[in-house]
């Protein structure tokens, strides 16, 4: 196994609602930005790996040889992964493999997302089939739904409350003011959360991450490709993966997605570093709450304590351990595919001085956690600065 | 790297239009059945690489974890591929790299499409998704359509004739009546084929394949595993994977595709063969044209001969090269995610003398060859007997 090193990355056009985009379009450009920051020509490129969940969406799938020949390479192997909410992060995994593996020296992962020329009603339907179709969906369940009986489940158990999970939306607001390619840029209360409109109880608007246009773009190496371009080495050090029983009313526990724990295990493993280790992290938090399981099941806090975490500012960029200095799914937005493709480049971009007032000061270990769904797939890595 | 075996194939129910069954059900069957015939338990399966293309039709996405919860391991890490028709073999490429490299020593790869329930038209535009929607599908293109153009431009360049496509479907139903899981069990003569209606000049209704339900699995492990539970290695010596511009208007010679070349040179590079040494290949008959193409470009034919060698008999079981011995595509079936999974357990049945009356004799090296769309994406695996 060789040592991996993400190279570099690009957003391309900022998420949000892409009004004269397509999807390939957005797609091509966040791969330019990475080739071009990398400093490679595409042609040096030997495979494609694509997060892309909601092919109906533009009537589009199969979308890596598009993507390829948008940048003028049409004959390197594309392949497109879907996973749900984790479909970036699961490509991310497969070029991590393939490069580790020594079958390609230099990987292009591209995550792309255009959602919002269709209506909600109809882009939640098609989130849907992200979940269990004939456990969940048909029977009428959609995702602010399930995270919603998750939340309930946490606070009935620990005492966790709305005002914490608001904080979580309010943080990750602020965090996101300093986010140029962020959905939103709008500094929001406690009450705003609040006093927004409930989707879910206990979820409010506030609460939910967005349906937003985006895509996300890295360039994966081997060591000894990435030193010809740069000294500032981003290696990947960990990666671990696993699942659960895609529907929740058949799990034991729904206060913990135990592919998350499952998952962390076996990156912390190949990192051979503990939860404490970690610097900042960019986590799942598809919803407040979300984000709330996910610090305590990566080991960040004890069971129960995350919401405790937030309100003592625990995971602010100046806390404890920073989460989601990005802005998170909440405010730097969700474009299904591309989000888990996203962390990584906030992990580059943070590594690499790229990112002004949202750096986590000394950071040297950062960890990126993507959900599909409500945990079918759970996809953990861990990267260390060179 | 390690070496590379499959260990057991099954498909689970017969190929052809599932009245009861869901596609995670006959998913789950096919997985039964390679778990059964490899003599292991499903808790020794580390990961799972489901091919599946078509989610809309069952509006059931990230079907990974639902497969991973029928066999009882909800935990194993799961992940789909997508790659139109070729989604298959592309699950199985990466369950191949990831055994190679160390990652996992038994993985489950799995197919599955389940089509037959909806309608033929919004099937046919939901295949039409694995195209380039833009330049091909929106302006009135369907997969007919561009594989005739295709035969066309064959029929003009090299005097390939109705007569010599139509001996391909006649082969290929031939073949499938020996096998008990193909969608078809009839015989034709080419007077049929050249009767049935016109779907897309030249091809007629019978020089295309069906859409088809069905599932397949494969056991992907090192070989020292599989040496616990047989004496029958089937090894896995080549894998080949190559892009070409998705829309046909963008090529520069419709007779070929260009993807299979590549894709094949990369895989006899790697099994350190020539195409002379490959006793039987399944290849890609989506339509009759483009077995004759593949033929060719696969380097088993000279180029623009692949007519005349089907008139000829030796693409027949006991011919030069026997292609398609299952019935391939046209007669076997095509359920899209399914079929280049297909291809496989065909290769370990024929290699472990499961294969009846279509087994070809003294067999030693095989050659699979799996197309998204029109060679948007092309795996090419080669497979030597242990």
């Amino acid at each position: 196994m060789r040592k991996v090193v993400v190279l570099s990355g690009g957003i391309g056009p900022r998420w949000g609602r892409w009004e004269k985009l397509t999807g390939r379009e957005g797609a091509a450009l966040a791969a330019k930005e990475a080739i071009e920051r990398a400093g490679i020509e595409p042609r040096q490129i030997q495979a494609i790996f694509v997060g892309n969940a909601l092919a109906e969406a533009e009537k589009q799938g199969h979308i890596g040889p598009i993507i390829a020949t948008e940048l003028g390479i049409p004959e390197v192997p594309t392949m497109r992964i879907e996973t749900a909410c984790a479909s970036g992060s699961s490509a991310f995994r497969e070029a991590f493999v393939n490069v580790a593996a020594g079958i390609y020296d230099v990987v292009l992962v591209v995550g792309v997302e255009k959602v919002t020329h269709i209506d909600v009603i109809t882009a939640t339907t098609y989130f849907a089939y992200g979940m269990d179709q004939v456990y969940e969906a048909r029977n009428g369940a959609s995702f602010p739904g399930v995270y919603a009986a998750m939340a309930v489940a946490h606070m009935n158990k620990y005492g966790t409350t709305e005002e914490q999970m608001a904080l979580v939306s309010v943080k990750n607001h602020t965090n996101a003011l300093h986010n140029p390619k962020a959905h939103f840029h709008k500094k929001i209360t406690v009450e705003d959360v609040l006093k927004s409109r409930v989707i879910a109880w206990p979820l409010k608007l506030y609460d939910c991450s967005p349906f937003s246009d985006g895509a996300a773009a890295v360039i994966v190496t081997t060591e000894e490709f990435a030193r010809k371009y740069t000294d500032n080495l981003v290696y990947v050090i960990g990666s671990g993966r696993a699942g659960v029983q895609m529907a929740l009313p058949e799990r034991d526990d729904l206060t913990s997605i135990k592919a998350t724990t499952l998952a962390a295990r076996e990156a912390y493993r190949m990192a051979g570093i503990e939860p404490k280790d970690v610097d900042f992290a960019e986590v799942h938090d598809c919803f407040t709450i979300a984000e709330i399981i996910a610090t305590e099941d990566l080991g960040f806090f004890k069971k129960g304590e995350g919401g405790k975490a937030v309100e003592e500012g625990l995971t602010q960029i100046d806390g404890k351990i920073a989460i989601n200095p990005s802005g998170g799914l909440k405010a730097k937005g969700h474009p299904v595919g591309a989000t888990g493709v996203g962390q990584v480049v906030e992990v580059w971009e943070q590594f690499n001085g790229l990112a002004g007032k949202r750096t986590v000061p000394g950071a040297e270990i950062a960890l990126t956690h993507n959900v599909g769904a409500t945990g079918g797939t759970v996809n953990v890595h861990i990267f260390r600065r060179g």
